[in-house]
């Protein structure tokens, strides 16, 4: 169960709420009049409390879980349980995931802007929005609605951001027009000067930062990452995309919509990505390079020419995946894997 | 001698109270009641100082130091020198970590709330606490005695931290429980939301992220790090463990006791590792992956399967650190060192 | 044309000016009192911009501009263009960035010191400083003329920082001495204790960090960094070197003047870097390693043994950039470049 200092738990919801609400089918035994009262892990849950059973490697918890309900599909259904009742789906992470936000809804924060915000006369801020202590909103900055800015965030001038956004603490926004629905994490810096320099006669001279940063809709950004505005450019993070923790994103660069960008990965000027890329942690990309769309790049790789639309790569220069996954094993020591291509 | 500025110094100290604070042993020559100043490297020491000579790599230095006195073991202290008196250690690192502490014991900070501080009505703070200008304590936070939350830290609501804790300005802490003696840096974001997304038919979905950041007692974590909080299970941190800058911990890793985790390193969702395990800086650890305990990782490299305890690996994909040693020799187009094994 | 909401323009500007601020020679049919009123890329800008042509890559953006001015050089200006006036000069990227400060000036910040900022009775800031809301200035600092603390920055006690500085939202800065001109972003930690621990009976023993950083007149340092104190020596930074966002720069470390450190390296433990050295993106640079001066080092590169001025390295471990060039083909699969040398 969870700790209720940090999370407030809805509910109770009974068995046939849920059902309808993850389109699932119940068990014939189970009484769709049950409540249930939380979720938790197959090896933690305890009667009243629902669990997921999605991946056959977790068969030995399914197979004594104390859940009173576990959400699973037809095929991993049949394995061996404990009786708990099943509610089958099709996708049993994607059912879990909305019963974890049916039981934990957005909390309803404190609205109101705290006396020792600091909010420019020219800001604009919409209704419903909460502005934390110590967070400071520029001169014609304009937040939309039911928008949260935590303890010291601050907002430059100028910035736009969207309805039912939430900027963590600590993070600072500058040039920068965000769309609605986005959130991003604590202690970030977004819209700082790019790194552009050219030779001059006295060492390296300053290029003058001229662009912004647009986040389009419902973007997630994580903790303590630097994303540049754009040297002439904008700097672009498209629709939908996520981007994990300590992610290093420079001037002028484009991401599609819908990228998954995983921890500590840097990506250089002037490079783009198509939409549905998925980026591993610690993946390195030079300078203007394009990666096609549907793109997958593996972990620790560094990317220094083109990528093609769906092509899966890895290492450092990054290759094909199956290429690579040669090189490696051979480099273990172990027998290559039989070549299927 | 250390700048005034930033740092004061206790002392001067006897060489009689130095020699018995570390259980040492001075050379028959050195008069006990010589009273000693400060400390300094070998190489700048002057009259009144004391230096440290732990490694035959420094004879040089140790040759012609000017420091009244120097700390070293029977060994090295045979090496020539200046005519500074020595004092003999089993461990002369230690011992002058030791006297470090006694010159420069912890800093007397002013304790009390800043005006601008700000505390919730129902968080408390142990006695003899300090929280800084612009600093936040959400409600129902608990704080030990003899805290420091620096300038513009951020406590989230229901955290609880133990006794003689430090929080560096800007650090940002939700969802956490700590232990007591936990030193923290500026600019951390813990307890932030996973990386956690499922594939729903708008695009990714978040999960809900419903565990918590637990940190035991004693640990040390340097500055700009990014620890999310678990997702069903918490995000542990061991006894004694220190972290450098820079790092990436993401939900659900368990971190055993006593682990040294070196900057930039990045520990992907669920994994685990043992005690007294020590991972090389900038290393990437796969997710849902387990170190054995007394594991060491040399820097830089990706660890993508579970590693045995005491194993000793590098390169990426990891493997047997003289496997790998063998392999960069290779590249390097130097013989390759004999076998010894 | 730039975004208002963020940059003031300045301008216009005739095209003689703009001439005789770069130093370069206009095309006989330019009419040297036009007005320019803005810049802009070549694929952009518009009747009244400037815009350049630096490289032979963007030849078909040239071809078809519709800029009104075109700065660049004699050999580039041959290429078929669109009737844009050129501006010839002998370095068209310097002069660029010259028209972009031309046209951008720093902004006249709003000089003063906020209320909701936190000034020590005993610290002094130079004339035409401007110190943000909730920024904390500490006992005994010392800050120069024009500076800028950006909102909730904190400058600890005894800290010294020159002329024109600005330094970065949410930037922390303890133990340190900071020259003139120096440029630092947003979220950065920079005087934090360095990661020194010796083993002790109890388990680890934290060392004792007691030197300070140095950094020099014209550094720029971008967002999100770690610079820790030094030891017992100090972390040094030189004159005019530009740091990207996300660096780990360790204890005792030693940079030289003019280097170019790119986003997320890491530089261990008392390692060196002579003048102008320049390192890419993602590398990591061992402990009590020298860099010597002019060196370069490959992107995501590992260096682990010394290396000679001037040389240009890549890979891990990092090796002349021509065998690691071989090496990195013939892993790719494709046929060995011919050697040259």
């Amino acid at each position: 169960m969870t700790d209720d200092r940090f999370f407030r738990r809805s509910g109770p919801f009974s068995l046939a709420e849920i059902a309808i609400h993850v389109g699932g089918e119940l068990c014939a035994e189970a009484p769709s009049a049950f409540l249930v009262h939380g979720i938790a892990p197959l090896d933690s849950a305890e009667t009243g409390e629902i669990s997921v059973f999605s991946d056959s490697k977790w068969s030995a918890h399914f197979a004594i879980s104390r859940a009173s309900v576990i959400v699973t599909n037809s095929r991993l259904g049949d394995c061996e349980h404990n009786g708990s009742w099943l509610l089958l789906v099709k996708d049993p992470s994607l059912a879990f995931a909305q019963i974890g936000h049916l039981f934990y809804p957005p909390p309803c924060d404190n609205t109101g802007i705290h006396p020792r915000a600091d909010i420019a006369d020219t800001a604009s801020i919409g209704e419903g929005s909460q502005i934390g202590p110590g967070a400071t909103i520029g001169p014609d900055a304009r937040l939309g609605r039911r928008c949260h800015v935590e303890a010291n965030g601050v907002i430059g001038e100028g910035v736009v951001i969207g309805d039912d956004c939430r900027i963590g603490a600590g993070t600072t926004i500058s040039h920068a027009l965000i769309g609605a629905r986005v959130r991003i994490g604590a202690n970030n810096s977004i819209g700082g000067e790019g790194f552009g320099f050219v030779a001059g006669p006295k060492g390296l001279m300053r290029v003058a930062q001229l662009g912004r940063v647009i986040i389009e809709n419902d973007v997630r950004i994580g903790g303590n990452c630097a994303i540049d505005r754009g040297a002439v450019c904008d700097t672009v993070i498209g629709m939908g995309t996520v981007i994990d923790n300590l992610v290093q994103i420079a001037h002028n660069v484009h991401i599609g919509r819908h990228c998954v960008i995983a921890g500590q990965c840097g990506i250089a000027g002037s490079s783009s990505l198509g939409d549905h890329v998925m980026v591993g942690g610690q993946v390195g990309i030079n300078d203007h390079v394009h990666i096609g769309a549907r793109a997958r790049i593996a972990a620790k790789s560094g990317v220094i020419h083109d990528v093609a639309e769906g092509a899966i790569i890895g290492g450092y220069p990054a290759m094909p995946i199956r290429q690579w996954h040669r090189q490696t094993v051979a480099a273990l020591g172990k027998p290559a894997p039989r070549k299927r291509d």
